[in-house]
């Protein structure tokens, strides 16, 4: 984040003590890798425009906030991306083109069976005495099945990979990302999946906050990041169907909490889950109904993922709002 | 990290606005895995100590500092780690036993040169006819090579992967690692290459700080974590031959800095580096010597990395200090 012209205090609250998203981006740079971003995805929308395909932006994993000018120290929220990875693929298998918004070096799609575990990438592996490098065994069937479900989505440019990692790369990637499905109208889905920062130091306020050691102790003063879903409901994707996540820690608050957030912003569907059970059981909540997902123990037990669950419904509502503008 | 009892506000502070490494430790629970940490690092030292082996205890990638009990957000210190995955391997190469130990999911030695690139794990490999997968045959025979060497660094019980995540985790674990090490006395090197955080929430100070909007702002603050090289030199290692490093932004305070560094806590070896030029160029800091390490254009242009210049010289720093107690 380069530094910009110094902003007056004024603006910098809207009279709620949060600035709003349009005074966001006047405050921050876009990230150098904008245009590219936009140019792949024009192509990727055109082309699925063209075929009639039902498109989902899927983003995934969390932001960083950085601290510091020179960065080498960020605020970072907790997700390893498993929820946006997981769906991708179950997502392909209903037949969408899957847009992977995610955060470098994150989770990915069909990847995910092979990182971010107690195996390191040489591990599933051994070398013969003829020179060559063969899988193991014992994860051959397995990993010959996801690539080729893998090399499927790319050959018929089904996927494609966009990466973020700070919060205004995020930001400006979310904007600009979503006003291009757009174009898609009511084709579109958007399943916000990421983990992103609810605080952040504005760059106009990031030289004096620049790290430094006082009487031993440090002090930081962060704002509120604006509401990025009012404006993505209302302005930039109106006509897509729009899914959100809620994640909690006391259960009682997951519906009411889930439904405030559709009054609020207006869109169509929310995903309430809880921190501990996030992979056994999730709310569905739309503005009419409600519905719990959950794995059967015999389904845990042969590792069914609750996204085999969830995805099938949100094909449905989305069907039904292509069909009629409603979810139900 | 669970809740401890409160602790009297006046031992926060020893006259310097700074606590002591031990009333940190008395402040924080260790980890729920130190036990299995310790077991398996006393069987690597026990088995080299037998066969009269090096050993170097390498830190590698940054901690994270949890802001909240229930960790959702946490400070980071940017580090992927390169530095100690690739100065693990010529360790290897040069018969030193290697324990590292990592931040977990940053690069790892071998396993590096196919993770955290642009390719995901499927992208090296190919669905044969037969139901096979194979390597790409464009990264076939370095994969082999790459191969061979970690399975012999298993086969032959000289490498011990251990990791951490949080900076109580890393502090907890480099205490009684380094006192594990110290068995080997001279014949163990110190090679403390992971990024650790200057500040952190204490546990006791946590439930307050958890993190909430006011008025739509945050305000965090910080202590600075006490320096833990000082009882590292003294007691828990001091046989040993302790090499730290020093990333300046400012080239003029590079060796002034790591002078300092090395009358303040009495050790070896400071390598000195600018965050840009840090794959380039080196110096390496003694308390009667300093060398600068630089890679010519030519060794550039073959991908040669800056380690295999690193690692010899501190081999032979360290045949020196076994046989006579000094670096020349």
């Amino acid at each position: 984040m380069s530094e910009v012209a110094v902003v007056p205090e004024t603006i910098l609250d809207n009279g709620q003590g949060v600035i709003d998203f349009d005074v966001y981006f006047e405050m921050n740079e876009p990230p150098a890798n904008l245009p590219e971003f936009e140019e792949k995805l024009s192509a990727f929308v055109e082309y699925h425009k063209a075929t009639n395909n039902k498109v989902v932006f899927i983003t995934s994993g969390g932001t960083t906030v950085p601290l510091e000018n020179q960065t080498v120290r960020f605020i970072d929220n907790f997700s390893n991306g498993n929820r946006g990875a997981t769906s991708a693929e179950y997502f392909l298998e209903a037949g969408y083109a899957v847009v992977f918004m995610h955060r470098q070096n994150s989770v990915l799609p069909y990847h995910r069976h092979y990182t971010h575990s107690n195996l390191g990438f040489l591990d599933y592996f051994e070398a013969k005495e003829d020179g060559s490098v063969q899988v193991c065994p014992q994860y051959a069937t397995k990993m010959y099945q996801t690539l080729v479900k893998y090399q499927e989505a790319k050959k018929s440019n089904r996927i494609l990979m966009l990466d973020f990692v700070t919060l205004p790369d995020y930001l400006f990637k979310l904007q600009s990302g979503t006003k291009i499905l757009a174009r898609l109208e009511n084709r579109a889905m958007y399943y916000l999946a990421a983990a992103v920062s609810d605080f952040f130091i504005p760059s106009t306020k990031m030289a004096e906050h620049k790290i430094q050691s006082r009487d031993g102790g440090l002090t930081l003063t962060l704002d509120q990041v604006p509401k990025f879903l009012k404006p993505l409901v209302s302005h930039w994707a109106s006509k897509g169907l729009i899914v959100s996540f809620k994640l909690e820690t006391d259960t009682t608050l997951l519906v009411p909490k889930a439904r405030q957030a559709l009054t609020r912003y207006g869109h169509q569907v929310v995903i309430g889950n809880m921190l501990k059970t996030r992979k056994q059981t999730v709310t569905l909540i739309t503005q009419h109904s409600q519905k719990v997902l959950a794995l059967t123990k015999e389904q845990m037990n042969h590792d069914v993922e609750i996204e085999s669950l969830i995805i099938p419904q949100l094909v449905q509502i989305h069907q039904n709002w292509i069909a009629s503008g409603d979810t139900e």
